[in-house]
């Protein structure tokens, strides 16, 4: 029953017109993106590789708000130069801002266990900002987002507030921050690739069956795709500082939530999470 | 039984030791989380009303993982000064970066309809980042996040990169985010006391009853807190402009979501979402 609805779901949405302004899946993320839509209990709704944008808003406070009514002065996937920020603001009338914008991907999931599994794999490639909305019609989603962006007011009433050394710096920045996002994209699909495997692992076997790491399963699986696993877990842990909020640790509850036994039921065996449960 | 752990849960976690730098719950949202813990079904885990900081990190890509490592040169949950950011700057001998880390609050919840009903409240107040996180325990945590942030380097190796007037500009703009924070606070509150409302009266009527608007249950509930209620659903249609992401339309799949019928069966009657489900 809920099976045949999200089915029709996705039959629906693969069918439909990319709305998009790009109007197709952005280069560095077809393999996720063709990866989760193979899958019967996934498809995707919508996704961004990342990108830097230079956007020239009437309300500056507001530029979240205002990204409708706004002229875009830059949109680019790849790297930038400090030439292409200069001649973007070139064209500002009004307040421009630049934004470094992650990797951004929306995957509607046919249960709240396959939602479960994705976001653990977010969290543990490093996009903390990750969750779920489930609806009220059994419609469940999976964000992927990360907290690492960049917003910088560069003008004023169309009046440059700041130096080209600072715009040079600035495209240096933004092009680090396109890298470590490439690098968490592709962290992000190869411990998807881990977890689905082990997750295939796992309803073949019985919980109790002895020496999981032999081969087994239809794709052959062997020690090293599972040591690929540790190197996920290892990974993870100096990926997550302990983050600092006012109030309690802020996301480490979502640490706590998927600690490495969550997913890793095959792999494990190191001890898992130091923090006791709370 | 599960309530049982949820209490339990709740208990230990209310009668810990608050371990952040600060010690005690923001001033702006002791509303918020007095309301919620005084909830039987709700408890906050961590929460930060909303701050302005400047970090001196080595790494200036990567000031979100390196932040346990850098040094805080100023912090601030009310507005600040240009000469607060001036006098903050002297001291770095890094690569210095201004941040605005708007609300944050997580809430752990009792079931699933718990954290829909916060999460729908969240989103129709502003916050567009907010989700779900549901643990292989049966642990279920709605973090309420917003993408109204900044973020802007402002110095490298010591060396400021920016003159006084752009750290004018600044905190100016700083501190406009930080009264659109508050208003966002605040509409948070009273969606949330409104849908709490709301949810007690379905729970009390079954739906077939007719004019609901009539005083009904133990609070004397009004046509007047039902119009409230009104309110915010239009209010939540000027805030969520369509979200232009690369494939698809971003954000919108949580709009559809939560759309006003979801939360709002006794406020409704003006033919709901304007999009057909997908």
């Amino acid at each position: 029953m809920m099976d045949k609805t999200f089915s029709q779901w996705k039959q629906q949405c693969l069918s439909k017109v990319d709305l998009s302004k790009k109007g197709s899946v952005d280069q560095d993320i077809e393999h996720i993106v063709t990866l989760l839509n193979g899958l019967e209990q996934f498809f995707t709704t919508s996704s961004c590789s990342g990108r830097i944008i230079i956007i020239d808003t009437a309300a500056p406070g507001d530029s979240d708000v205002q990204k409708q009514n706004c002229i875009w002065l830059f949109v680019s996937h790849q790297k930038c130069t400090a030439d292409d920020l200069v001649s973007a603001l070139d064209r500002s009338s009004k307040d421009a801002v630049l934004k470094f914008e992650p990797f951004v991907l929306h995957v509607q999931c046919r249960k709240l266990e396959d939602a479960q599994l994705v976001h653990s794999v977010a969290i543990n490639s490093g996009f903390r900002n990750s969750g779920l909305t489930v609806g009220k019609t059994g419609k469940i989603i999976m964000a992927v987002r990360s907290t690492h962006g960049l917003e910088v007011p560069l003008s004023h009433e169309g009046k440059l507030l700041v130096g080209q050394d600072y715009l040079h710096f600035l495209a240096q920045l933004a092009n680090q921050k396109m890298e470590e996002n490439l690098r968490r994209i592709n962290r992000f699909y190869q411990n998807l690739q881990s977890a689905l495997t082990t997750e295939k692992l796992q309803l073949q076997d019985p919980p109790d069956t002895q020496e999981p790491q032999h081969t087994i399963g239809q794709q052959g699986t062997t020690k090293e795709e599972l040591s690929k696993t540790g190197v996920y877990k290892r990974r993870r842990r100096r990926d997550h500082p302990q983050a600092d909020c006012c109030d309690g640790d802020g996301d480490s509850d979502v640490q706590e939530l998927y600690g490495p036994l969550d997913l890793l039921i095959l792999g494990g065996g190191d001890g898992g999470t130091s923090s006791p449960p709370v």
